[in-house]
Parts: C-alpha cells; sequence; structure tokens
C-alpha cells in the first residue's frame, strides 16, 4: 500500500508523502522502509511517558510510513512518510489486521482424521481440521473453523466465522457466537463447582444451564468458562478474555468487558458493560461489578461495586483508599526499620 | 414423578399435595407446573440471606413442586405441592441427579479412531470415544468412559464407572478411583517441580513416585495434579476440586477437602479430612492444613494450621485477626483521607 | 551399581564400602538394599532444619547406598555403604536420572494415525505418537518425541531432543530448543492480549512476533507462553517453568530463571538471569526484574527490580520491609484484639 491509500484505509491525514510501498506494520526501532509503524507520544496503559530512548529510536527509525499524533513533531526521520492518526495505535492494529487478518489462513473443507458426527449441521466453507470432533447435534455455521484436535460436543452451536484454535473442548448444549476466537486447551461450558454436604459425601448439583457467549468474543488460552447449574453463564458481546481465565457458573458478563490474564470470577457474579479487571483480580462470587469499573490487578470484589467506580485491594476498595492504607503501612515499617 | 413419589425419594414429608406431574429441577424464578424447585430460607454460603426478592419469586414461583425448609411459611404459591425437606438444596440435588445423572450419556464401545494398546485391560460396558489413545498395560475398570481425545498413559489404572471428559491426560501409572469425574483438559501425574542446582544448570530430580486418587473425586477443568518424586501424591476419597487448581508432588490430601478455583497446593503439604480451601488459597508447601480447617479466599498456609481453624490472609492467620488488622489499615487511611 | 561405581558417577569419596547393588533412588526411610538415598542435613528450601524424625529415619534407613554430606555422622545405619558428596540431593538426582532417564521411553517412528503434513521436515529417530498433528512446513529435529494428540503448526520449529507430552499445543512459527520438556496441555505461542477500543470495540493488534525457547527448558502442565506483538516473545536456555504459568507477549525471560507454580509474567517484562520467582508471584508488566532477584511468593513486581534484590509483596519491595510491614499490622490487631 502507498502511504496515500493508508492514510484512507486508517482515516487520517498524509502530513508528508513519500515513495514507499508498504508489506506489514512492525515496532518502530525495527521498521524498514517496508513496514509502517505507529508512535503516538502519550503514556502508555501504565501512565509511563516515552522514554527518551523511545523518542530517540522514533527519529532513527527505517519505517516508510510513520502512523503518528498530530503532537509528535520535531526530530522525525527525513524519509519516511507521515500520517496523522487520531489514534495512532489503533491505525496500526487496524492496517495490521488489514495485511494479516486475525486468525491463521484455513482451506473449508472436513479433514479424512476428523470424526463428524451425521446429524452434525456443517454450513457453507466451514474448515474442520485433523483430530476434530463434533458430536451429534452440534450446529456450525459458515465459516466456522476447526484447527486440529477441537471437541465440540452434542448440540452445541458455534456461529458464523468463529475459529477455535487446536485443542479446546466446547461441551455440549454450549453456544458461541459468530466471529469469535477461542485459543488453544481452553475449555467452554464444564460443570460449575455446585454441592450440597450429604452428612457423608459432597452430593453434586448437576449442572444443566449451559453457556451462551455471544458474538466477537476473544478467549486466550486454558481459559474456562463454566456452565450455568439451572439457567445459563453468560458472556457479553465482544468481550476480550486473556490465557487462564476462570469464570464461575452462572456469571453474567456485559458487553465489552476486559478480563486480563489469570481473573477468576466466581459463581454469579455479574459484570456491567465496559468493566476492565486487571491482572489475577476478580470475584468472591454472589455480588455485582458495575459497568465501566476498573479494578486493579490482584484486585478481588467481595461485595457490590457500584457503576464506574476505579477499585483495587481484596476485598475491593476505592483504589486510593488502598494505596494510602498500603503507603502508611510502608511508612510504618520504614520507620521501625531506622528505630 | 409426582409429588408423592418426590417426597418419598427425597426423605421429606409433603406438607401440601398436587397433582403435577415432574421432569425436572430449576430455580424457583424459572420454574413451571413441571418442574420442582427449593428454597430454604437460609444464608447463602457467604452468609447473606435470601432478600425480598427473593422471597417474592418464592411466592410467585409456577413450580409444580417446592422443596421447602419446615421454616419457609408464609406467602407460598396456591398450586404448588409443597415438600418439607431437613436441607431443601440437597434434596433438589439428589432429585436433579435422578432425573438426569452426574454426567452425559454414554454407549459402550471403542471408537474406530481410538488407539487402544493391545496390551491394555479394557473392562465390561467400557466407552472409549473418538480420538482416545489407551497406551500399553493400562486398565479401564468396568464402565469406565473417556469421551473424546482423551489419552491414558502406560500402566495407568482407571476405576470403575469413572468418567474423563475430552483432552483430560492421564500419565503413566497414575490410578484414579471409581466413580471419579475429571473435566476436560486437566493433567493427572505430570512431572513434579523438582530440580537441583549444579552450579550450571538445573538437573532434574526424575519424579518416579506416582499419583494415586480414591474413589469419588471430581476434578474440574485445567487442573494439574503433580506426581510425587519418590512416592506417590495422594487424593482422598470423596474430594471435589474446582478449576486451575494445581496440586503438587508429594501432597497428601485428606477425604471429602474443598479446593475451590485456582487454589494452589505446593509441594509436600498434607491436608487433613474436611478442609475446605477457598478460591485462590493454597499452601507454601512442606505443612500441614488440618482437618476441617477453613481457609478464606485468597490466604496461604506458610506453616501448620491445626484442625478446625478458621484463617484468612497471607500468611493465613486465625481470621478474626486478620479481618481486624485490614479493618485497622482501611481506618487509617480513611482518617489520613479526611486530613 | 556398586558402591564405588556409584561413588564414581556422581563424583563422591567412598566414606565405607558395601555389597550393595543398587537400582534405584529413593527416599531414606522407603529405601531397601537395592536403593540409594541421600541426606544434607542442610536446612530445607523453606529454611527448615532437618526433625527428629528425619534424622531417625535415616539412623533406621534400609538404604544399601547413602549420599551424605561430610557433615553427616553420628547414628548411621550399619549395613549402608556411605558416599560424601558435596550436594547430596544434586548427587542423587543425576543417579536417578543415570536410571530412568528424566522422560518415559519412546519408539522412533510416526503411529499411523498421527496427521504430518508432506512438507513438514521430519529429522532422524523422530517418534511421533499416536493423533497427533504436525502442519505444513514444521520442522522437527533429531530424535524429537511428541507423545500423543500434541498438535505443532505450521513453520513451527522442535530443537534436537526435546519431548512434548500429550496435548502440548506449539502455535506455528514457533521456535522451542533442544533438549526441552513440554508438560501436557500448555500452549506455547498462542495470542498475546493486544487490542487497541475503537470507541465501539477492542479492535485486535494482530500478534505476528513469534516465540522462541532456548535450549534445555522445562516446562509443566497447563501453562502459556504467548507469542509477541511484532517481535518475538523469548525464554532463555535452561529456564524451569512450573504449572498453570502465563508469560505474556514481548517478555524477556534471561537463562535459568525459576517460575514456581502459577506465576504470571504480563506482557514486555524482561526478566535477567538466575531469577528465582515463588509460587503465584508475577510482573505487573513492563519492568525489568533483575539478574539473580529472588522474589518471594505471591509477590508482584511494578516497577524495576535491581539485580540480586529478595522481594516480597505487592508492589513487590524489599522482602524484610515487607516482612516488618505485616508485622506491625498484625502487631496492633492482636492488640486492639485484647482490648
Amino acid at each position: 500500500m502507498t502511504p496515500t491509500e493508508i492514510a484512507a484505509f486508517v482515516g487520517g491525514t498524509l502530513r508528508r508523502d513519500g515513495s514507499a510501498q508498504i508489506g506489514f506494520v512492525t515496532a518502530v526501532h525495527a521498521a524498514n522502509e517496508t513496514h509502517a509503524a505507529w508512535f503516538s507520544g502519550k503514556p502508555d496503559l501504565t501512565g509511563r511517558k516515552p522514554s527518551d530512548a523511545q523518542w530517540q529510536a522514533l527519529a532513527d527509525s527505517g519505517a516508510g510510513v510513520l502512523l503518528l499524533h498530530e503532537s509528535v513533531t520535531g526530530n522525525l526521520p527525513p524519509n519516511a512518510a507521515l500520517i496523522d492518526c487520531a489514534n495512532p495505535g489503533l491505525a496500526a492494529a487496524k492496517l495490521a489486521q488489514r495485511f494479516v487478518g486475525v486468525v491463521p489462513p484455513s482451506q473449508p473443507g472436513v479433514h479424512p482424521s476428523a470424526i463428524v458426527d451425521a446429524s452434525a449441521q456443517i454450513g457453507q466453507d466451514v474448515s474442520i481440521g485433523p483430530g476434530c470432533v463434533v458430536e451429534a447435534g452440534a450446529h456450525l455455521d459458515d465459516g466456522v473453523v476447526l484447527q486440529s484436535r477441537v471437541s465440540v460436543g452434542a448440540n452445541a452451536k458455534l456461529g458464523k466465522g468463529s475459529y477455535l484454535y487446536s485443542g479446546v473442548v466446547v461441551y455440549h448444549d454450549v453456544e458461541l457466537g459468530a466471529a469469535c476466537v477461542v485459543h488453544s486447551n481452553s475449555v467452554l461450558g464444564a460443570d460449575g463447582f455446585g454441592y450440597s454436604w450429604s452428612g457423608s459425601r459432597h452430593e453434586k448439583v448437576p449442572q444443566t444451564g449451559g453457556l451462551v457467549i455471544a458474538d466477537g468474543v476473544e478467549i486466550g488460552a486454558c481459559s474456562a468458562i463454566d456452565r450455568g447449574t439451572f439457567e445459563p453463564t453468560q458472556i457479553g458481546m465482544g468481550c476480550i478474555i486473556d490465557n487462564h481465565v476462570q469464570i464461575g457458573h452462572n456469571c453474567q458478563i456485559g458487553a465489552f468487558v476486559v478480563l486480563c490474564g489469570q481473573v477468576a470470577i466466581a459463581g454469579s457474579t455479574v459484570i456491567g458493560d465496559g468493566a476492565i479487571l486487571g491482572g489475577r483480580s476478580g470475584s468472591g462470587g454472589h455480588c455485582r461489578i458495575g459497568a465501566g469499573v476498573q479494578m486493579a490487578g490482584l484486585s478481588v470484589a467481595f461485595s457490590d461495586i457500584p457503576d464506574g467506580a476505579i477499585v483495587a485491594g481484596a476485598p475491593a476498595v476505592d483504589a486510593k483508599l488502598d494505596m494510602r492504607g498500603r503507603a502508611i503501612l510502608r511508612k510504618m515499617a520504614r520507620k521501625r526499620g531506622r528505630a
């Protein structure tokens, strides 16, 4: 793509044209004339501003095209085409998607080693790779891809264009929406952890509620989302879920929720739209985490959290309060150390 | 089942008969006349009493049969049959088991795509699903079910009626008792984390001790229980183990122990019968957690915990002491915030 | 092996000869005359000295050979041959390796049920077990073993003699060094957790950077190491990585690093050689954990940690400071409790 084509594609403004032909996106310091690279000049997610070394790497970049925020000026490489974008990182993401897609290429068809029950319904252009197993009554909509060694349980439904990497297990009756991506060895719809002590043993409460995952959800590797007891566990549209995430039975997760690595959501938790849960945070169960809540890494909700709150600690409380408590304790410890 | 039949089955007392024919169990608010539902009126596991909304849902329930504690009276739906039970939740669990069992149905036989070594011993009515692998010398007792893509290592033993969901891996020499259930992608008997630093590299200590799991144990998805170094890791009868649980080498877990999601038990920990470990709690290893101990979520034992103790925090201490410490710190932080 | 042969093999000194023929290594209390056992007399990893019971077990041991530190004298079993070793645990590890190796035996060849793409390059004496899938362009060097149901993605490279247990998934383009061991259901090279919020959805940042793992790395069960965004995630030589470990995209882990169970390293973390991260510790991302750092279990780095530091807590600080803070809080809580 030429700089002009890229500017049009990302909705940016060509600050300075160039002759480069761009074939991919990479980091500023690694780019050559066939690459686009991006630089926003803004603090990163952890609040850190770009370092001097990062500004220098920008100045020295060999990129053919630089996607920049308009505020990024000064010492820029003389030969790069420059495109101003409201959100350079987003522009780079869309451009990279344009070049390589979001999943590996696949070919329609059922591999001869796959075991597909005769009663399963298989849509157009579905790709079922080696060693996959599709049980009775399962329904794979058009364009679904099962990479290799994926198991799809009886009567499960997989929506249009969803991509399941090797080793994923989808239990019976689970419904996965369209355009979802599930990474390897994750498990969708295993039994929730429900028992009743009889006086002599833990009697299992059969988990018959199922699991319904909406469209556009991406799930990382080795994560597990349990089916509900009587009614389905639900995951809303466009959620992004990292590796080793555990979601208990009967949870209702809203749309576009972010669950980082090792998050654990105990049973019957409700999470509002757009909440962001940092690494290894979670819920103790039976509470509501409001829409737009931001939970710091390691924090755990043991009671309801209002919409939009920013919380930290376990039990999770106002993040500033938590931070103040830690600071007080550290100060006392330092003082004692000097005494 | 009629109300009378259900009362007999659960050992309850028919408080009020009805004409319903019951085919399944569900939640009070979702039930219709073909459903049984239950309500205990007691606080839930987190200590919360039923809310006004839950009492209202009971009053409005369309259930054909309600399983109630005898103390639940007042505003009850006029058409439901009522059965008094000492433990309505337990009665509902047993009734649900009666209708749907605790695992999906399966058919005996070896799927043609399964690879079963000629030297493996396969009992009566065993079901080995598509893509399973059973190595040399393995022994599957009567009624064992391997759902799909399960690997059973050399000389492993699986007890009568145990059910292994898709993707489970059982290492060589592991012994699993009767009537166990193992959910997808869990790993039984991988090497413990044992090394000795040579001065230039970590020399592996071969892990030859095996793993012995007793009868009636249920294990969730994506959990890993390691084999012992010289002697077997042991899991006692009737334990219930949730998702993403990690149990290190040489651990000895007693009977009916409860390990909630993301619990991690480091090597050589001993846990007494009936202990309950909350979500993401665990042990730092080489200590004893007594019988009947209750560990709060997130707490971690770094030294022995006496039988029956209720502990919290990391290191785990008396739960009240831990709570008091947190309260003091929060109070100081609030005070400072106002200053 | 005779005592003399063992002394030569482990580089120890025969303190007292004996007539035993040794066939394996086991624990002091479980050993008979065909076993070697070891005892260092030193505190274990948690700082605990051997107990009286352990000294008694040594005195009562039926082992044919005892591997001892020269400082271990006094009440020793009269019939055992005694070998002095600078590091008896290390000697025992090497001796056990000599008897049983570090992985189970395997036979070269491709199982008929394995699916190996015609364009894959397969070295000498490679063993590809039942149900394995090897995609186009993959390269398996001499002596690689895929146990059963392993998936190797397109163009992935597996180094000489590496052993992958059942259920492992290696994504496309991943490079694994020589003599690595990967336990069941671990996932190498899944997409990093990279998105950019568009104002209406999380746009995925394609993860094209790959993953490069050096020689001699061992990885436990159910762990996940993500591929980089633009440049590879890197794992250094001889690292040992336990179960349920999560390593985010763009991390650079040095040589011989120890990552215990449930460690989570968020994206773009750099870890120096020889660092040791205790159970469930980790990094919040975008920071550097120095060479030789020791992080206590549960501690999490949110900023750089200098080489050689010993840290604890979250955020991780000097371990003594953290301990002092905890002690102060517990003391206040005890005082309040008595008041």
